[in-house]
């Protein structure tokens, strides 16, 4: 009797749900709130394969702002920030799964944090027109004076910097193979690092990856069954921030669509989720939810969030 | 008919070989830095199961002066600047092992960069004596003022911190696994992020444990064949920095331990090498060797730097 396979849950954990609003960001903080949102993982890893993906907009962020302090160290391009990144959240994923799993009595379980970088065309319109914000906030003429593009968003002056779309996962493969041998894998951390593929090298380009679009890239790559973006929202919204506020429970992508042409979902938050989404389920068939880190378990049983469905 | 199961070689590059002296530690000079070691590697690979650790001191050195510099945002602990130097390092070799591959031809390795942890014991005599100094050089009027322990060493006030020994590397049956299905793996770094296992959770600490005895410690664990410590000088040398240098090209671990205590070996450089080769070799009965990072092969073969093996 064959074995049932299990099915393959992708969870794409955002940078700001480790540093939530008020708080400084000490590590300690950070390694708190990774419990809930990993306790819950540990328990679905009984019932799904798992791969675990992150965001480090607060991170590296703050990596950025370190070194713009000193002048004396050599400063890193933004690929080797994203890395860094991968190392610090990969440490804390692992080491908190690894505390949640015991909990639960389970010890032989294989899980690793891999670095993963994704490949980004060279010729992807983004390289034109740096247009994600990131970093800390200038005043005009501060921002006259930094050596980078910058532009006027809602909060002041910020540094711009390319986000061209991923191409394709390197470790795709890896990956694969690990989940096949029942791991549980934490990887594409920050979007992963961007390279461009030149003849026989890959080379690193200054620039971020949206994590969620990579995140739905690998998930169609590695043949993903549910794709869950938690954040710290409780899912969609229609007419955000107003009176008529209405959380969405179930919708298509075509539903998705419509709402994302009327200008429904906020550019740099809600968007690329919902686009993330949808670019997911219209090449794997599969179902796709945007919900809370705190309930993810409800989330990917169906019970809370936004679920968004293709259109059989 | 079997095919003849490959031998299992661990090479442990040294973080000051990525920077060399007089340089500023530019991205582009640490990749560029990594091409020769890692072309060697890759040549290996074809004979040998692979796996890659790596030193931290420059880049975790690089990031401590950064958060001292800003005031303004929390800083990490040292175990969480590891986890970065992690990510940055194994992106590093891991894209430049990824192009030294394709211009070989080879295209279908799997290898993979891991975030590593390695259980140290909380009662270990080291954490009564914080020893290991890193960062940068203070003056004794500014060595009174850091809110940390620092020591007068040969350059100046440093700081100090704890370095306890390796007692397990908490991937040791991820990273097995991964060998015996031939995939390369890139692990370790920095000696390994320091945790404590308390009950049944584990906790980061404020150390950073010697990558050379981590190294060791790995390589008895997965049971490599050859241990390899590749650095910026080509061996283990007596009457070292006077006119009667002499290098040592090959010696029994009896011979190692007698040089080791005529003090032969400068603390902090060589000696934790041997003690680390002496560790592995005697645990295991295999051979280990110490060598240059532009000699990888031939001292794999036993035609470069200090090869040292057991008594029998």
């Amino acid at each position: 009797m064959d074995k049932q396979k299990k099915e393959t849950l992708l969870v794409a954990l955002g940078g700001n749900a480790l540093i939530r609003k008020g708080q400084s960001g000490e590590a300690s903080e950070q390694m708190d709130n990774l419990k809930i949102p990993i306790s819950q993982i540990a328990r679905l890893s009984k019932k799904y394969n798992i791969i675990i993906t992150h965001g480090n907009g607060p991170q590296v962020g703050n990596l950025l702002l370190q070194q713009e302090c000193c002048n004396d160290i050599a400063k890193m391009p933004l690929e080797i920030l994203v890395a860094q990144t991968q190392g610090q959240l990969g440490y804390m994923i692992e080491s908190t799964l690894d505390t949640e799993l015991m909990t639960l009595g389970i010890y032989d379980k294989h899980f690793v944090s891999l670095i993963s970088y994704v490949v980004v065309d060279e010729n992807d319109p983004a390289f034109l027109d740096p247009s994600k914000p990131i970093g800390p906030v200038y005043t005009e003429e501060q921002a006259d004076k930094v050596p980078y593009p910058t532009k006027k968003t809602a909060k002041g002056y910020r540094r711009v910097v390319v986000s061209p779309r991923p191409v394709t996962i390197v470790e795709k493969a890896e990956i694969k193979k690990l989940i096949d041998m029942d791991f549980i894998v934490i990887c594409c951390g920050g979007g992963g690092i961007p390279v461009i593929r030149e003849g026989r090298a890959f080379n690193g380009v200054d620039a971020v990856i949206d994590k969620d679009l990579a995140s739905a890239r690998l998930a169609e790559e590695v043949g993903v069954d549910i794709f869950m973006i938690a954040s710290d929202v409780e899912g969609a919204a229609i007419n955000f921030g107003t009176d008529r506020q209405k959380f969405l429970g179930k919708i298509t992508t075509d539903q998705a669509k419509q709402y994302m042409n009327e200008g429904q979902f906020p550019p740099g938050s809600m968007k690329p989720k919902v686009e993330a989404a949808i670019e997911f389920i219209e090449k794997s068939g599969h179902m796709a939810v945007i919900g809370s880190i705190m309930d993810i378990e409800k989330a990917v049983s169906g019970n809370a969030g936004t679920i968004i469905l293709g259109q059989k």
